[in-house]
C-alpha cells in the first residue's frame, strides 16, 4: 500500500509540509483527493500540526499535535462541528495547563468535532486525597487529547477505491503511570461521505493496565437546531441529575439556542446486534433532511453520552453524542461498576467508528429505519432519576 | 491608512520576519522609522514574538506572545522598565505554569514595562471550594499576559505625524467561562517621547460577563532611585495592609535598593478632570529633571495602586503604576465592593493611557503642576490604616 | 581555546543547526570527533534542542532544552541510560506539568541517563499550607531538569588531548523566589570513556539563597541486571523506609526484572579521601567485566542515594546512582538537619563528578580495589531500619 511516513519524531522522520496527491503515490487520478500537512502558526495554535484531507466527497482537518483529534470536517456547504468560543485554535497543548481551573482547563483548548477523552481516566474531574496532606487531582477528560502524536503517516489502498488513511500514534506513558499507546487509523474513501476510526489501545506495561476511553463527537448548527432530534436504540435511558431531569420528557430534541442554558447529560445503555454489537445513533435535523449516523459496537463501546448543550450560539451550542467504555462520571465511581477496561500486558482495546454524513431525507429515514429495527418494538425504559449503575441517585 | 497584517492566525496569515520603514509603506522618510518583527530564539524566549518599534524619540518592544504587554521601551540613554531577576526573558507562556508556586506562577515571566492583569481577574490569588472536595485556584493576575494574540498588525497614518499603531487581539475566551476580546492599539507617533495604549474588551459572549484589567507599569533606574518620588492627585491614600502602613508617613518617596525590604502597597482614589475624568501620575527621579506621565481616566480605569518594592538591584528594585478598575484584591473582595465591569452581550469597555517620558526640568514640573491643579489644595485624605471599601481592615 | 557560541537567547544568538569538527575550529583531526546541535521535531520532543558529541571513546547526547540534562551516552555497543516507558522524548518542557501528578508531573519527562534534581528544592514533593486557604505545592524533584538553557557554547582544548566541553547556563530565577544559575561545563577528552560534570551555582541575588541539587545518574541494561552490584565506600547505610528493608540484606546486589516491584531506596554516608572528600560509585554488571565509576566529592555532594527500581523491563528496569547536597526527602526536613546549601549573594557552590566507563574485568577489579582502600576494613554501619538524621523513623 502506497504509504508516506510524515512524523516518525522517535526515529528522527519529520516532513514539514506535504501535498499529497494520487500522482504523488503513482495512483490513478480518477477520483482526486489531496492530503496536505503543514504547521499553523501564530497566537495559541503556533506550532500545531494540521492534516487536511480532501476529497469530492469531504474535508477533513486532524491535529496530531492535539492527540489526532479530529477539528473539523466538511460535506459541501454543511460543517461538521461546532463554533466553540475557543476562537482562534486548535490551542497547542503547550498553552494548556489540565490541572487549572479546578481541574477544566481542558475546555481552553476544547473544540474539535471529535476529541478522545481517557486514557487514565476521563469524565468530570475528581481529587484523591494522598494522605501525607497532598492531593491528587485528575482534571476533566483526562490528557490524550492534548499529547502530541509522536508517529503519523498517509496510507492509501492501492487498489479502488483508494481508500485514505492517516495512521497517528500517541503514548499516554511514564515511569509509575499508565503505559497505553494509541494508534489511531482514520479512513475515508474518495467521494464518500464516510470517515472511519479505528483506535487500538495497547498496554506497553509489564503489568495489567487500566483505561477508560470516550469519543467527544462534537455538532453545532446546521445539524443542531430547535426540533433536531437524537435517536439511537437503547435499553435505558438515565438522566445524569436533576437538571437533566427537567429536561427528560423531551431528552431526545432540542430546543433553541438559550443564553444561560445549562447543560443536560443522559446516559443510555444501547442495544446493538450481532456478536459485536453493532449499533448506530442519529443526529437530524428538524426537518430530516440532513443529518449524521455514528456507528459503533457496543462490544468495544457498551456506553453511550448525550450532551446537550443548548446555549448561545456565541457561548457554545452544541451537542455531544459520546460513545464510550464508561460513562463520564469521576473514574472512581465507574471502575466500582466494572465500567473500566483491563488490559493485561500487552493486551489491547480496539474501538472502531464510523461517521456518515445523511445529505437527503432518504438516507435519514434509512438510519431511521434501522434504528427502529434495532429497537424492535420495544421501548427503552426511561429512568425517572439517576439510578444505579449508571449515575449516583 | 496604511497596514501590514504580520499574524492572522485564524485566517492563517503569518510573516514570519518583518523590518518595515516609510518606504515599504509608500510614505516619505521625512521622520525615519523602522517596525520589526521577529521570533526569539533559544532558552525560555524560545518562540516568542518580538515587535520593535524604533523612530527617533523611542524605542518600543511589544510582545504579542505575551498578550500584548511592553517589554521595554528607551529614549535616547533612558531605559523605560525594569531589571526583572528574570533576566532571559520575555519568557514563552509554555513555559510558565500559572498555578504554579502556590497560585504565583505569574512571576516566573514577569519581566515588563507593562503587563496586563485580568482578564477574569487580577489581584492576588485565591481559592474557591467548589464542594466536592476540588478547590479551584485563581493566580495571581489572571491569565491575559499569557495568552498570545491571534491577531497582529500594523498601521501607519498616511498623513502626518504618521503615527505607528501596532494592534494586537487576545482571547480570553472558552466553554463555561469567560469569552472576552482585547483588541489593543499601541501607538506612538514619530519623533515624539508618548506612548498611547488604548484597549478594548468586548464580551462576545452571549451572557453578561465580568471582568477585570489592571495595568503593571514598571519602572527601576534610573527613573527609580532615593528620593524619586510619586505624585498623582487623589482624595484618598490607604495603605494595604500593617506593612504598607510602616511606610506611611514617606509612601511618596522612594528609598534605595534594599536588599530584603518587603514591598509596600498604596491604594489611591485618584481625581479626575472632566467627564472622562483625565488625570496623570507622575514619577521622577530625585533631581527633578526625568520622569514620566502616565495619563488616564478615572472613567474608564477608576483605581491606581502603588506598588514599592525598593529591594535590592538584583533582586528587583522596582516600582509599579497601576491604573486598573479595581485594586489588586482578591476577587471576591473586589466584588463585593462593586469594583468589577459588567459587560452585556457584545459590550465593549475601553481603556486608555498614555505614557509621556519627560527629559527635562521643564517638563517634570509641567507635569506636577498639572497635578497640583488636579488636587486644587484640597490634600488626600491619608489613611492610617487599611480601610473599607480600599482593603480588608 | 577555540569556542562556538550556539546560543545566547538574551544577546540575539541563535544557531539552528551544527555540524562541528576539528577542521572547523582549526585544529588537527588526528583524534576525530564530532559535535551536532539540531532541533528534534514532531510529537513531545518537538522543538528540543539536542546536542551530540561524538568520538573514538563515546557518544554523548546533551538536551539544554531539558535543563543540560545528558539524555544517553554509549560507549561501543554499551548503552549507558535506560529505558523509561517515556518513549517518545527528551520531553519539550513546555509540555511536562511538574504540579501534576499531585506533584509527581516530573515523570512525564523523566528518561535521562543524568537528571539534575534542584534548585529551589528536591526529593519528595510536599504542600504547605499558606494561612490564607492556598496551598503552595513542592513538585518532585524541582524545576532544574525542565528549564531550558539560554546559553550554550562548545569548547575544545587547543591543544592535545583536545577536550572539548559543552557549557550550559540555565536560571532558575524570579521575583520574590530563588536566584541561582547554574554554569555547567559537561566535558569529554576524544578517544576517552570519561565524562566529567562541573556545575557552578551562583546566588544572582541580593540576599542568601538555600538551593539543594542531586544528581540522578540513571543506568538500566545491560548495566543493570540480575547480580549486577552497587559498591561503594560508605560509613552508613539507612534504608529510607519499611519496604527498603525488606531489601536491606541484599541493598547492595540487583535481582532481575520483576514486574510490580516497589522501590526501595537507600540512603548512604559515604567515605572520601583528601581535603575534598574525593569518592567513587562502582556499578559492575553480574559478571564485573563492565561497569561505570561514578566519581564525586563527598565536600561537594555529601550524599549519596540508591534508587533500586527492578521492576519489569518495559516499566523501567533502571537504578539511580545519586550523589547530593542531601537526600530526597522533602526539604523541610533535610533543612533541618542542616542538608541545604547557603549561598551569600554572589557565592557559589560546585559540584564536579566524573563518569568513567569500565569496559574490562580489569577497570572494574581496579575500582573495587579503589573503594576498598577507601572502606580501609571498617564496614559500614548498616542501620536495621530508617534513622535520624538520615529519614524519618
Amino acid at each position: 500500500m502506497p504509504s508516506r511516513t510524515l512524523t516518525d519524531s522517535p526515529a528522527g522522520v519529520w516532513i514539514e509540509r506535504v501535498d499529497l496527491g494520487p500522482g504523488d503515490l503513482g495512483l490513478p487520478a480518477s477520483d482526486p483527493w489531496v492530503v496536505r500537512k503543514r504547521a499553523l502558526r501564530g497566537g495559541r495554535r503556533e506550532g500545531v500540526d494540521l492534516i487536511e484531507v480532501e476529497h469530492g466527497g469531504l474535508t477533513l482537518a486532524i491535529v496530531p499535535t492535539r492527540g489526532m483529534g479530529i477539528w473539523r470536517a466538511q460535506h459541501g456547504e454543511l460543517r461538521l462541528g461546532w463554533g466553540s468560543p475557543v476562537k482562534d485554535g486548535p490551542v497547542n497543548p503547550a498553552f494548556v495547563n489540565l490541572a487549572d481551573l479546578g481541574g477544566l482547563g481542558w475546555l481552553q483548548g476544547f473544540d474539535e468535532l471529535m476529541a478522545r477523552c481517557g486514557l487514565e481516566h476521563n469524565g468530570a474531574p475528581y481529587v484523591v486525597a494522598e494522605g501525607d496532606g497532598r492531593q491528587t487531582a485528575y482534571p476533566l477528560h483526562g490528557r490524550i487529547a492534548n499529547i502530541p502524536a509522536h508517529y503519523v503517516a498517509v496510507h492509501v489502498g492501492d487498489g479502488p477505491p483508494h481508500a485514505i488513511t492517516v495512521e497517528g500514534h500517541v503514548n499516554e506513558a511514564r515511569l509509575f503511570g499508565m503505559k497505553v499507546r494509541m494508534v489511531t487509523r482514520i479512513t475515508t474513501v474518495p467521494g464518500s461521505r464516510r470517515i472511519t476510526v479505528r483506535d487500538e489501545f495497547t498496554n506497553l506495561g509489564d503489568l495489567p493496565a487500566e483505561m477508560q476511553i470516550l469519543y467527544h463527537w462534537n455538532f453545532g448548527p446546521p445539524l443542531l437546531g430547535e426540533g433536531s432530534r437524537i435517536v439511537l436504540p437503547a435499553r435505558a435511558v438515565v438522566p445524569r441529575n436533576a437538571r437533566a431531569v427537567e429536561g427528560l420528557g423531551h431528552h431526545d430534541v432540542y430546543g433553541p439556542p438559550e443564553p444561560g442554558f445549562a447543560e443536560q447529560v443522559y446516559f443510555f445503555e444501547p442495544i446493538g446486534e450481532g456478536a459485536d454489537g453493532r449499533t448506530v445513533a442519529l443526529l437530524h435535523d428538524h426537518a430530516g433532511g440532513r443529518g449524521v449516523a455514528l456507528r459503533f459496537a457496543t462490544s468495544q463501546l457498551p456506553c453511550f453520552t448525550l450532551w446537550k448543550n443548548s446555549g448561545g450560539l456565541k457561548d457554545g451550542y452544541v451537542t455531544g453524542l459520546e460513545p464510550g467504555t464508561n460513562y463520564p462520571n469521576p473514574k472512581p465511581f465507574e471502575a466500582q461498576r466494572g465500567r473500566v477496561v483491563k488490559l493485561a500486558s500487552g493486551a489491547s482495546h480496539v474501538a472502531e467508528m464510523t461517521l456518515d454524513v445523511l445529505d437527503s431525507a432518504e438516507a435519514v429515514a434509512a438510519a431511521g429505519a434501522e434504528i427502529r429495527a434495532l429497537q424492535a418494538g420495544e421501548p427503552p425504559t426511561i429512568h425517572p432519576g439517576p439510578v444505579e449503575p449508571f449515575a449516583a441517585p
